[in-house]
């Protein structure tokens, strides 16, 4: 870390940095510049935080140097992860894609999306039991029930699945059902949730929060490989910008960067980050050639009658044209699909 | 709210959405546009998000006309709801500022924070036992033996106090020891959290995500009222934005604004919003001057030697000063300190 | 539009609304909700903002319904509008790559640059001679000198320039040089620059504001064209967010919205919207498979050497690789490249 | 400033930074982190933007340490600048307000306005006569005619005058009628115009862009100084956010954190800030709270009819009460107004 001093910082203030530093097991070097004094510190990123040197008198700021994550990242990896979801291989040539409807609403809903996005290439089956919402006069799921009907479905249809949790409760129920668990948007900073699916041995589909940046994104990832839990998946689904033509905007070069900074695979949902039916086929093609390594979508067999998330779910038939289009798209990366 | 179709709609997907409408007990009110077809549909606005109208065919969008909150609204309560926190009341002509330390740390560091905030006229002391921290790495809190010496310095010093809880666990313990209990930021949307808290019997400290909309804050504590715990208090503590100067945006016009569109009390926390212990006191200031009703402020003993967010902490001796530049604003508003 | 009355509008206010929106040749229809009274006015919509309606006693607000452009719309031209730039043709089969320097900063350094992107297959050379910098104490460009040397590469390699224009002088100069001009984005709601570029016979690279909506950036086009001038091409170039790990967020949903939205042809620039070499090649491909009809592409002979972007410009090799990684994009899209 | 080596980074790479740093006249000082190289390079901060250190191989990232401005900063200029504009002195003891219309619409209009804000105790009348308008189909100000009835009514009342310029056309006429120039949000870096306005002799009202940072904010007052103007008045005036409830979000820590960085007078323009006539109040009592030198606002002898912004505009009545509630806040700051 560097310590940029005031121009007016005295030398017993300097040397109380020095010493708090030093105290910390950080080595100080003093840079004198034109007007004003830089210390720049060598030692451990992690200890920075206990320092306080910024409440210290004569410190103007501190700027930290390296990133504050590390064993999400390429520079303690640097081959890829690859984490496998039953069948699926998440990270590897082949591009997963994952779909179903946003809530799981009945056995047959549920099961003619399984049958229709199986046949066209899905690998993995999503499905709502326990919906996060905004109002609390909104659906909120069939909870366990729903569960069980995935693992129903998962079973007659070959599928692996994969269902949001909210709280240790809904977790402990899911890890019974479902090949996968999500840690949704909203949760991305519940620390508590966090560490209970890193203690978990299932994979976990970790959703950036909505006005995460990528470091804070990467740090949730950190808390769950800290528990010892390995198998995250990463997946960017639009963060919230000043735009309000689309719900929220896809950040694609997040996609892209978190690629290089870290080795967990990386999805893309382009059904909640534009919250526009219309817009997920181009956004979906658009993630692929940005170097995801999968897609997550919305399809459900009746959009119109959806319980939750109508105007963003693809109908069967559109899912299928959708696959078709994404066959040249990951042709040209060099992937399958 | 409002239906717009296509211009390209036929009639038979016009007859559809009215159809759709009116199954759930809308009135449609036919206008024709100039070039387009709008439907005006009156009735419960809670109802509207299971409709799925986007979904239809020929709907271009959907316009809401209703705020989606009641419980929380004045048009449903039109004079101030007052909160009483032990000695404490929020909402009336008094303000009530909230002050202590980011975390528990120890007997000694709390008891000196409580003495020092008490005599400069704060009513409730704050101190967290359980922290939410961007990485595993960070100190996380005493936990319970947190909250006890909270419990223990409040029978000391007459204080009330509030803390932080996460999760249903932290929850239980906290309504032992505390007066208030505190739903953060990262837990706004936590929506678990927000039916516990509604369930329980003591006042809640609910704080503004650092990027939920206003409606989003209002609905999160529409969600803690419909549990039947109606005393809730709303607490501003600055947004994201691209601006990086500051840690946060503190938006004043949002407290400003939910005192018309509430009748719940509204604080503002100026020292988690800046980050900066510079911008505390001006921000303080203006907060009383838009109208909040109180203040939550982080005062440590020692500023420089804190284990959390020592940068934006005041000394008692800074905090003493505040109080004293409060009162002539308070004045001017016609309000006590 | 609609206009939201308050709940507790009295009967001479809504009379005084009615009255307003029949003067301005508006029909107003009353919806009577079950507490609140609704008015839906059918009229023209350009001429909503002189009526001033939210300042009328009883109004709560006013929500619009149609889309305030016109000659931009889809709903005007159905068709996409090809916009030929010499020998390129923007908004047809064959997508078009514009590459070159940021700044031009010598003959050298042009015929190079120009000879390379040109043998790689782009069309057009970008160069800057007219360079808006957010420090007085940068290069702020060649001026005349600059345009007179895109003319001469020109002449030599075939290619077709553009350059960005800042004021009505800049324009002037640059009418005589240049085959397309260029409002940035910082420039997009330079009213008078888009009035002027709106008189001029040539074809204009409109880039959205960095904070602009969809919205804004359409009226700016609508500017041009209300002067007479249809030759706009729009280009996205990434917008301001919270996130700083790249310098802005490329909003790739934009460019499939507004192919629906507008006949006009859209095409993106990866390097300005990331500020990142690395992220210049993901982003250009997934552009062209979210539909972009073209790329802009910052290319530098020697980009360690570049008075202005050189983190974000390609060398020629790089840029030889890129127009490679493309051409299975282009044409998994159906498209030539 | 530092730059950060890759972890990769090879002996000749760092050899070739040493070398461009050292030919560009800085020094360059080594610290070899635990496991990476940092280098802090001293010298003249305008310099660096032109090194290109960022495009050379090896290296990470370059982190600036300095501000990039110097004259509008405080470290050049310790006390505060006073600005005179005709008997109104900003940044002194006594607080100033601009009021009127927003647009220049009549004789009788602005003569009123003139009148009724003189008397409440305002000292400069704003006015436009060349309006930025988003749509080319508003009203955009009656121009010369406009300046000529601020110059005429100015004549009569004895108020002082702004208004704002659009380009160097607008900004030569304006010279000729009014005190004060303003350069508005959507120009902030219309850099051009700041160079105009900078070589001309009357004080300038800056205002900030609503999606600028501080720093560009100030680089703007930067260049107006750097040709030779020194009479800068800085004007917050909301920046975009996620928010929708109110028209921007008022930035009121910016205003705290300007006045510490530089010692250019700051207002506040909370009417279009807030877009909402109701908020006017609370955000100008705010404004004045947090440290700001004046205000200004919106007012119209009639918001109901007015031409544009009449949702925002306060009746003179209303002034009236604002301007006897910012009494007792003045005076609890120190400040007469």
């Amino acid at each position: 870390m560097v310590v940029v001093m005031k121009l007016t910082a005295r030398p017993e203030e300097i040397a109380a940095v020095q010493q708090r530093l030093e105290q910390a097991g950080f080595q100080a070097h003093f840079i004198h510049g034109v007007k004003r004094l830089v210390i720049g510190a060598v030692g451990d990123r992690a200890a920075i935080n206990s320092l306080g040197l910024e409440a210290l008198a004569g410190v103007e700021r501190v700027v930290p140097i390296m990133k504050p994550y590390k064993l999400v990242s390429r520079e303690v990896k640097g081959e890829n992860s690859l984490i496998k979801v039953k069948d699926a291989v998440f990270g590897g040539g082949k591009l997963v894609v994952i779909a179903g409807p946003c809530a799981v609403e009945s056995r047959e809903q549920l099961l003619t999306a399984a049958r229709r996005v199986r046949q066209a290439g899905a690998m993995v089956l999503r499905g709502g039991a326990f919906k996060p919402r905004t109002s609390p006069y909104s659906f909120r799921g069939l909870g366990k029930e729903g569960l069980q009907l995935l693992a129903e479905v998962a079973r007659e249809t070959g599928v692996a699945t994969v269902s949001e949790v909210l709280d240790e409760a809904s977790l402990e129920m899911a890890l019974e059902y479902v090949d996968m668990v999500q840690v949704g948007a909203r949760n991305m900073q519940n620390f508590r949730l966090l560490q209970a699916v890193g203690c978990c041995q299932k994979p976990v589909l970790l959703k950036r929060g909505f006005s995460a940046t990528i470091d804070e994104w990467l740090m949730a990832a950190e808390y769950i490989l800290s528990e010892g839990n390995e198998e995250v998946i990463l997946c960017e689904r639009g963060i919230r910008t000043f735009e309000t033509a689309t719900r929220n905007t896809l950040d694609l070069s997040a996609v892209s960067l978190v690629k290089e900074l870290s080795h967990l695979p990386v999805i893309a949902d382009p059904s909640h980050a534009t919250g526009n039916r219309k817009l997920v086929s181009p956004m979906s093609r658009a993630a692929v050639a940005a170097g995801a390594d999968g897609l997550i979508i919305e399809v459900h067999p009746d959009p119109a009658h959806a319980l939750c998330d109508g105007p963003q779910s693809l109908s069967p038939d559109d899912f299928d044209l959708l696959m078709g289009e994404l066959q040249g798209i990951a042709a040209a990366m060099g992937r399958d699909l």
